[in-house]
């Protein structure tokens, strides 16, 4: 493929506390806000605790999810009396990092997120075209499958304006997602490979705004397909658990025939349809939204090799 | 040592919930009630959801600790309009379940808890010199140990009038606590080892009902010694988290000069003292109580041959 030439990546956001009870982001922003961490080189990092009332309470969210309120629909709704908090504090931060899709947005937003799934360390991004992301996941995966974690690459395919996540305020934008770790807690591991991960994309960051190119490759990637609910009995409530062959097991090929749910009275339920590939699977936050876990196909990507187009 | 007669037990509650997102024991209850399990041969069985606000809030509790309300004090605390929910539904099951201390009071009571501490399966169990609890441990014990977790006894010397917990309430009484589960999740594998040990205490007891003596013998126990803390700042933020080698290693012998906590900074803080075993290593409902986690000596107790005395 053909060189590319992307436009510099001024300023970098790393944000956390999204979620108020997945306490990775949240400790390490306070971290490197206590360390006064504001360049990376000549790249400026802004540090943003994000639902600070969520993160107090211990809690997801208070009023509603701050990670669906970014969609151009709530991020232009009137502020009333009745607003929501995490409404309000999704326009406060789109006036802080973006606007959403203008020149003044953030080149790149970095939001730091856990899950109590099995997933390792996910890149959570929405285009699949975009390089400068190929590159990072690229750097991630060769570092960081060797020494800790394996890491992989979500690809969630949805229009810009209807994104409703807060990484979709950034020029480029993806949530770092690492689990297992129970909300709540905050496991030694699962910082360091955080701490790690962010180290690795600022020295990049640095070099690539130095100038210095970057050769083109393959990147995997699980593209969502659909979610699985609970089987449910009449009143709507649940009535098995995810099997203990598939807990634990995110990213491993299910096919058709494999346990899925055990009922609570012991009978095993089994999977039918075509082979794909379970992501967050038993994940806390989606009991509420009805998901017992995702699935997705698994594809291969090219990205061309890139360099800095000068200002 | 001597046979013990040991008065017989007619019936047993077995309660889920007490805190409302540790989710093994709310679904077992559930499960026992859809089930209509009322009797184990002649024993009777109460199942009851013990703070249902607090599981239908998804939150350990709704305004006080409902597991910290049982003594004395509590118990006989008037009710006023001020007087908070879990203070309210202690004194309910109190009434229902006890009264705490009387000839009333259940002859069984198991609470089932859940940590999100690497703790395998832990009877808590407060008196130590109670033949019929050492018994069911020892049954847990080599059932389990050969299948699926390790079982192990916790032993906290508390007089009966201070006793917060639930399972004070019964004649005898214990707490089954499981883990690793992240607060808020249902795992299968911890849902199907608590099912195990709740069945096989229950064909114990019919056995023990029926005429069945026991052999005696021995029975190693966790006894609680003290509580550790985060390393904090000024303004009484924690500084650290807790250690990688220390994590998921509950009951692992620590001694002086073993890593305890890594700063968020990266340094390593380590392990002061004569040798100790931890438990609930990093459990997420102990942050606002200020444990890191506890620590225990291990010791042998005997226990004699018991066998049921006739009414």
């Amino acid at each position: 493929m053909e060189r590319t030439s992307v436009p510099p990546i001024h300023n970098v956001a790393i944000c956390g506390g999204t979620h108020g009870n997945e306490l990775t982001g949240v400790y390490i922003v306070r971290e490197m806000q206590k360390q006064k961490m504001e360049k990376a080189g000549s790249v400026s990092v802004t540090t943003v605790e994000t639902n600070p009332r969520a993160v107090a309470a211990g809690r997801r969210y208070t009023e509603m999810d701050l990670n669906r309120c970014f969609t151009d629909v709530l991020l232009s709704s009137p502020i009333t009396e009745s607003t929501l908090y995490e409404v309000r504090r999704a326009q406060e931060l789109n006036a802080q990092l973006g606007p959403k899709g203008s020149a003044e947005a953030v080149d790149l937003l970095i939001d730091l997120h856990n899950t109590t799934s099995n997933m390792g360390l996910c890149l959570i991004l929405r285009p699949n075209r975009n390089a400068i992301l190929s590159v990072i996941h690229k750097i991630l995966y060769f570092k960081n499958n060797l020494s800790s974690v394996p890491v992989r690459a979500i690809q969630l395919d949805i229009p810009s304006s209807k994104a409703y996540s807060l990484e979709s305020v950034g020029k480029h934008g993806f949530a770092i997602e690492v689990g297992p770790q129970p909300n709540g807690v905050l496991r030694a591991d699962i910082f360091n490979v955080v701490k790690e991960a962010l180290d690795l994309t600022l020295q990049w960051l640095q070099k690539f705004s130095s100038g210095h190119s970057f050769e083109g490759g393959t990147v995997e990637a699980y593209t969502f397909v659909k979610s699985v609910d609970y089987p449910r009995d009449s009143a709507g409530k649940a009535t098995a658990v995810i099997h203990q062959n598939l807990q634990d097991n995110d990213f491993k090929l299910l096919r058709s025939g494999d346990p899925i749910f055990q009922t609570f009275s012991g009978d095993i339920l089994k999977y039918e349809g075509e082979d794909l590939y379970p992501f967050f699977v038993n994940e806390c936050a989606y009991y509420e939204k009805k998901i017992a876990f995702h699935l997705a196909q698994r594809k291969t990507y090219s990205f061309p090799p890139i360099s800095v187009k000068n200002d």
